[in-house]
């Protein structure tokens, strides 16, 4: 399973080299993650509010082509690992079609503290609800 | 009194009409704020891990000159009215000498749960302080 | 006439009190002048590509009751004023039917090179098709 | 050669967990890049102006620790590879002498139209100076 979320680019997106800045990609990613997270059926603000949080850990883009203003991109996300520990969910971005930007996040488990915990043992039906879509 | 904060303009605060966008001057409002706060002796971060936050009611921009990528800028702000349920900071952006923007914002004095709250009557040391700048 | 946006509030769009940081309402704003050029007839990218730019020269923001991360917000544009040398929009955005935040932005028409030009003798098709949204 | 910058962490940089975004550690490693290249003594605005840019191939963060509201951190910036078509930064980033993120950025050369541009040829002075900082 796979979500896929439209973006049009936004004025204050771009940067003086007239495209999207770079750090603006990692936003809509997360945007996509929320809604994998409703398609899925369990959303993000509800594992929030039951003490379930995903930091990142790690972030990586590949930037293919650039994006303009006023563009309509399609984003998809993907679970791509999953453990009792980690997730890492990997994105790809497409322009009319074409790849323009690849990437994945890797993220921990924790509770609201921001200690690690275990998700499959202590939230399993979040776990398996995860697993399913993969 | 007021404080004055050093602002040196990022890649990222700039947009395709290759100027800083305007969306970025109430953050360098904010961070001359947190300035003011530990100038005058109570830092912002005491105060919310008291209980006491500041939400804005109101925020008035004027743009007079352009910002560009690199500049270094200087923000102004002090207390521009204080009652016990709101508080007014007024700022002023100054390039080489030169005035480039002006604003306000009008907050409101929230607990923890963002309800209002009686800065004079339950925070009467903060309250004071902030007077004593004005 | 008026346009209307659909907005789903992004967790990037929070901060540390929980809710939507006050910066980011004007780039809510922007997005929806955006559709609002598209549904005139005259997309602000074909306007800037035709050399005519509106930076804005004033801002101002009510923050009635605060947005959430992943609310679904109606932001609603339209043009309050219009002169040879500005153009002024206001703005009201909501939830769930309530009006959560109301605000304007003033813009100076401008050239390529960012000096003021008259919109209504060098653009008279723009002008008059602003005009008739009014 | 590597550059380091200080950064106050700003109010908005923040979210909704508390702590820095993930998308804010690429604005401050571009901010160090800046310092980076005013500190060689060629700055990335007079480049600009020279008709060279160098918009992002790739990028990797590790989030390790933390950053929070008004924490001032160091930022450490130098080139990890360079290439007559690539530049390659890397970045530490650090709390209190305490690591909290590792990063770098893959750079290519591009003239003002974004098309690629062989930097070691095009502009041999700029390519020099880079490759005497390693």
């Amino acid at each position: 399973m796979f979500s896929e979320s439209k973006i049009v680019v936004r004025y204050a997106e771009t940067d003086k080299m007239g495209i999207v800045h770079h750090s603006v990609y990692p936003i809509w990613y997360e945007f996509t993650r929320t809604e994998f997270s409703k398609n899925m059926g369990i959303s993000y603000v509800s594992m929030e509010e039951r003490g379930l949080m995903m930091p990142l850990v790690e972030l990586s883009c590949k930037y293919i082509r650039p994006a303009d203003y006023d563009d309509t991109l399609t984003v998809r996300a993907w679970i791509s690992k999953l453990t009792p520990a980690r997730i890492e969910f990997s994105y790809e971005i497409y322009k009319e079609g074409i790849l323009i930007n690849t990437g994945y996040t890797l993220h921990a488990w924790v509770g609201k503290d921001l200690k690690p915990t275990n998700c499959k043992k202590n939230f399993p039906d979040i776990y398996q609800k995860l697993q399913e879509t993969m």
